[in-house]
Order: structure tokens, then C-alpha cells, then sequence
């Protein structure tokens, strides 16, 4: 089968993969369509040292598995835990110490034509879900994450950082906690969210320093996470949802000043992400900024390497309406 | 009076400076007792740009005041605040935008004969308390301050990372949860702490990274920094105690991955130290490391210049028996 496969840096598109076997309690999924993540573009810049095929977002189709999920389809939990580490007894099966993680650690992933994962990482995707918004479950799941480690309250005055894929998928999903929100961003691009009303993008320069209860940071990049932080009043939260390569200089005595608490935040809970998808709370449509065939892998990498690209979706096959 | 004045990171004894007049709601206080905090040194460094009296905590005598404050013993609170902010609107009075906070900002401190502050800054000592153990109040409230921010359970594992006096005397709050603590240091001291039996002093290396489920910094340094980081599990917290001259790096990539928090944290509440040390349940002669008059104040802060060195305590005046 084809694959995007990584290797010292290095990407390159591959034929000759085998169909990958289902071990015990996995299923064998088709891969119907995936999105690229900056932690994939991270990824090749050497974020974390993996060799194998790329990618974590995705939907597809159940050819092997259990029979209440044949031709099913379905999105999946990107960490495979093992279910009996100090972690996974804790509960916290994202953060198994022997984990895999599909397309990022030990494990390959989604660009490519099959892809297994245990059945129990899997979730069927209501039929309301269209393809595109089927894809947009991690992410929007990983965007979830921050309200289980955040309360946000109405009256909050929230800030996300960054008007890209991400930056503007978190906003929608704070939008509907009713809290006074904006979103700061480099581009001053055209927001048609459902709840546009309340997102505007302002320049940096104009944020008044210091008022904001909680600020997301989106951007990956200094020049964000410092926006975030200035934005903030002494005991505000600051949410870091985006991997930085290298490390990052820090004031820690204003920190400790300004009692400001720093919250990193990963993987969040599918099962939300599917019922926010399917009561059509969620708008996809112009978060993607352009389709590649799995064949133009490569060529599709680039383009989401562009400043400013929005989500790169890789279509694999062709869906039949049977499937769709 | 005299006073140790700190004016472009020097240090000197003046002789020259009048008693202060208390303003409107103000309290004129003859200090007994004060103690050198770590933050007094960092002032010297030039961790905050600060002229005048040095000092924050102490315990003295009203001599001017409400009548019933009249010849009271009292400690204070350090931050005076304006009311009227959002800060103190949203009660958060010790981060009012205004503030002037006693021997570090805008405002003559301790380390002198006579203070002023408003009389609602001001707690009376109940008589259990001696005239050392309540010079312990205000470190022991900013001990106090991490059970606000930070939910503690039994089960948890806490490392406190310093075991210098203020890492001491947050173990020994700590240590009150009923959690599993451990205390980690540079040096093998002896803790004759009540609570000896749940305390050890261990070597950085003895420890088991990623065990702990929260770490409290109170070293002030780098490598503080690094072992309490290590030591945390995924989804760990790490509460920040110390200001650090200068800045830290720090992997933030890391700090997602892992879903730590960063706990920036100062001032706490005056009224639950002074009810722990009247229950006696907080052992402060095992953190004095010396005691010097305030004509010795130079030397004193030497002294607590020293690596390792414990609580240094100016004396001021000779408590009568009446008093004390």
C-alpha cells in the first residue's frame, strides 16, 4: 500500500507497505480521509524521533474487527495505553508510560491506505457527521481537553492566540461556554464562524496588557506565548495547547508575582468531540484550506507548511455514497 | 531611628530617619522582631528596584492606632492595597495594581524601629504565640497560600524541592494533609520536625523521576527548578515559591506533552498562620539560624547571604516581660 513514510527528517511516498494484520483486539481500518497537524510539520523538523507513516487525524472504514463495526465508520483515539502502568490505573490512559501513538510514537500512522488500532480506541461516527467534519474529531477533541482542565466561567475574558486551524477551532468551542472571547492573530483573515459575532481578530498592539482571566496559546511560536502571557491579569490562566521546538525563555519570578498558572494541554475526549460535530455546533468548512490525493502527500505537506495555511486534508480513495 | 536602607543595591545603616507619621486608617507599630527572607537578598541583587527601609516580615507593638489595637502585639499583612481596582474588586487585594507592599515596593519596611501600616493589615498575636514564632507568620500565610491554589490530597506524593527555611516551613504545612512528603536538598540537614517520620532528606539522584504528583520549588535556582520538574508525573503540578533572578529556560514542548501545570505563587492568609502556630503545630526554633540587633543589620544580612543559612531574626529593642 502507499504511505507518507518518515525517516531522518526526511519524508518520502512509499508503495511498497504491506496491509498492516490486526493484532488481538485491534481492528483493520480504511483509511477514508486525514488531516495534517503542525505537530506533523513538527514532526519533520524533529520535534520527536519517529520513523514510520505520518499522521494522527483521520476517518475510515472497519474491514476487520468486531462484526458490530464492519463497514462501520469511525475516528480513533490516537494513544494506544497499556491499561496496567501507574498512568492507566490513575485513569489517565493518554499519558500510559508505554504508550504508542498513531503516526507519532511507535506506531504508524493514518497517511497512508489502512491503519490498525485496538477497537477499544475507536468510535463510530454518527451519520450526520459529514467526511470532512469526521476529520476535524481529534483535533476538536484535543481542543475539548481545555475545559476539562480549565472552568471557565461566563464572565471570563478569554483570549485564544493564534487565528490558524487550531486558533480558530479552540475559539469556536470557548465561544460556546457564553464567555466574553477573542482571538488575536497575525493575519487579519475572515472569520465566518456561526458565532462570529463574538471572535474578532485585533492586532496585537491593541490588546489592553493584563486584563484577560484565561489566554490560549496557539501559535507554537515566542512571539505567542509571549502575547498570551502579557495578556493576562495576576492569577490568570495561561493554556499552552502547541508543541514549540526548543525551549522557551521565561520570567518565572513574574510568574510567581503575578501568581499566573501555566497549563499544558494534549489530547482530549472524542465522544464530545463526535456529539458537538453532529449537532452541527462546530464549523469545519472554513478551516480547511486545501485537498490533496494521498498521492500528492508530499506536495500536500508543503502546502500546510505555508505561513498562514489553513488544514491541509488528504483524501484517500474514493468515497462511495453507500459509505458517505 | 535607625534603619537599614537599601538605595542602588547597597546597603547602609542610616541613624537619620524619622518616626513615620500614619496617615488616615493607619496604625503606627514599634517593631520587635523581623526576619531576613530570601526575597530581602534578591532585593539587594536587584530583583526589584526598590529605595528605602528593607523588610516585610516582622511583629511589633502598636503604639498609635484604634484603642483597641493600643499597646496590642501585631503582625501584618505586607501588600496595602487601594479597594478600588479590578484586582481588589475581585478580591484579589494582594494583586491590587496599586499596591504598595511593605519593604518592597513604594513602601519603608521592618527592618527599622517604627513601620506604619493600615490598621486592616494588621492581626493581633494571640498571647500562645511567642515573639519569634509570630516573626513566622507572614512566611508561614505564603507557606499556607499553595492549599489555596493547589487541592491536596492524602494520597498524593509532594516533594518539596529546597530544605532551607521556607522549603522547612512548607513541608511542615504540608505535612499537615496528611499526604506522602518528601523533602529534597542540597545539603543532608538534620529535620527535627513534629512531623520528622514523613520527612527525608534525599539526594537528587535517589529519586524517582515522574513519581510525584505535585513538587513545590522553593530553591529559587535553576537546578531547584529541573529537579522538581523531573520529579513530576504527567498532569503533575509544580508550584513555584521562590522569585529567581533573571529568566529560565524551559521545555515547553514538554510541559504539553506531559499536561504539567505551573503554579506561580506569593501571599497568603495571615489568619490561618496564626492559628496553626497558637495550636502550636508549627516548630519554628529549628529554622533560626541566627540573631543579631538592628545595629548589626549589615551583618546580619551577610549572614543570611550564607549558603544553607536558616532564619536570621533582627532584634529591635528588648521585649519587656509585659509585652512578650
Amino acid at each position: 500500500m502507499r504511505a507518507l513514510w518518515l525517516e531522518d527528517r526526511t519524508l518520502r511516498l512509499r508503495e511498497d507497505l504491506p496491509v498492516p494484520r490486526p493484532a488481538a483486539g485491534e481492528a483493520l481500518i480504511r483509511v477514508r480521509r486525514a488531516g495534517i497537524c503542525n505537530t506533523d510539520l513538527e514532526m519533520v523538523r524533529g520535534y520527536y524521533p519517529f520513523t514510520g507513516i505520518l499522521g494522527h487525524e483521520f476517518v475510515g472504514v472497519v474491514e476487520e474487527g468486531p462484526r458490530e463495526l464492519m463497514g462501520q465508520r469511525v475516528v480513533g483515539e490516537i494513544n494506544v495505553s497499556c491499561g496496567t502502568c501507574p498512568a492507566c490505573e490513575r485513569g489517565h490512559r493518554t499519558h500510559c508510560e508505554k504508550r504508542e501513538v498513531l503516526g507519532i510514537r511507535g506506531r504508524n500512522g493514518a497517511f497512508t491506505e489502512y491503519l490498525t488500532l485496538p477497537v477499544v480506541n475507536l468510535h463510530p461516527v454518527p451519520e450526520e457527521i459529514g467526511i470532512d467534519a469526521a476529520t476535524f474529531a481529534e483535533p476538536l477533541a484535543a481542543a475539548l481537553r481545555i475545559q476539562e482542565q480549565v472552568s471557565i466561567a461566563a464572565e471570563d475574558r478569554v483570549l485564544v492566540v493564534g487565528s490558524g486551524k487550531l486558533g480558530r477551532l479552540i475559539a469556536q468551542t470557548l465561544a460556546l461556554t457564553g464567555c466574553r472571547l477573542e482571538i488575536v492573530g497575525r493575519r487579519r483573515q475572515e472569520l465566518s464562524l456561526p458565532n462570529a459575532e463574538i471572535l474578532k481578530v485585533e492586532l496585537a498592539e491593541v490588546l489592553l496588557p493584563g486584563s484577560f482571566d484565561i489566554a490560549v496559546e496557539c501559535t507554537g511560536n515566542r512571539e505567542g506565548f509571549e502575547i498570551a502571557r502579557r495578556a493576562l491579569r495576576p492569577r490568570g490562566r495561561l493554556v499552552i495547547k502547541s508543541t514549540y521546538a526548543g525551549r522557551l525563555e521565561l520570567d518565572v519570578s513574574a510568574l510567581v508575582v503575578d501568581e499566573i498558572q501555566l497549563i499544558g494541554s494534549r489530547c482530549g475526549p472524542m465522544a464530545p468531540a463526535l456529539r458537538l460535530l453532529a449537532a452541527g455546533q462546530i464549523e469545519v468548512e472554513t478551516l480547511i484550506g486545501a485537498r490533496f490525493p494521498l498521492d500528492q502527500a508530499l506536495l500536500a505537506m508543503e502546502h500546510a507548511h505555508r505561513p498562514g495555511s489553513l488544514k491541509v486534508l488528504l483524501e484517500v480513495g474514493n468515497a462511495s455514497k453507500q459509505e458517505w
